[in-house]
């Protein structure tokens, strides 16, 4: 399962355009799911023509076996983006926090509160790979905005 | 880099119609990366057609990161495939030792030297991403021919 969400930032209000996440059979073969999941995230490039791709920069302390199916996922979504030539950018999950709650030891609810509070959500996105890809699309937009303050673009 | 071999059947002759390794740009993103990779592994499999793509199932002990990184890689490689519509089949390294050298703990060097004699190539391919490869393709068609005998077809 792999979660998504879409943001539009207008000025100052960011507005979630769309969010859920890529099921895909778990009794089909390896490659038809990542065939799945990449047409999928094709297709939601494709729709929303997304300015840029926002990821999750990874950290394991699980296990191996984890490590190399979330990797055959993640690089089949770094390759969907590629190829749509959307430039992507990483974020680790300490920049997430303090982008989203402005604390970077943050926990897991209070991201989900400010993320359904920034983005005006009736209820918390589930599962938490919703929230989670929301929250590193609002996390993206911040920096994004601070960069561009920052470097004085439109300023 | 990612190693590959394209081998023939005809008959109990195998034939090497082209090896090599993708090499990616250190210096380049990593989605770029990646879809170099796909690119190229898709304009091989279009340009052979193969009937199967086989692939080496992946045991790490060793550390995440690179369990991360190969499995990125890999989930390109499956999802090449399967949007050529060419079925992937997996070994396990037990598998292909056996069906190559016909000993499950041979070891590297005993494998190379039997890839060399099995497709009469003049010397080890380098580096041993690509052996490794070729023994890969060696063991598909190996398994695929036994299983053929199994089941009767073509008998």
């Amino acid at each position: 399962m792999t979660g998504y969400g879409v943001v539009r930032q207008d000025g100052t209000k960011l507005t979630a355009l769309d969010y859920g996440c890529v099921r895909t059979d778990s009794k089909a073969s390896l490659p038809h799911r990542l065939l799945k999941l990449y047409r999928e995230l094709s297709a939601l490039i494709g729709r929303f023509s997304p300015d840029a791709v926002a990821v999750e920069q990874i950290f394991f302390n699980r296990n191996v076996r984890s490590a190399l199916a979330v990797g055959q996922a993640r690089g089949v979504a770094l390759l969907a983006a590629a190829r749509a030539d959307v430039p992507v950018l990483e974020y680790t999950p300490l920049e997430v926090k303090q982008a989203v709650v402005g604390y970077g030891r943050a926990d897991k609810c209070q991201v989900q509160r400010m993320v359904m509070a920034v983005l005006r959500l009736p209820e918390t996105p589930a599962p938490d790979d919703v929230a989670d890809a929301l929250a590193v699309a609002v996390c993206c937009l911040h920096s994004r905005a601070t960069r561009r303050r920052w470097e004085g673009e439109g300023a």
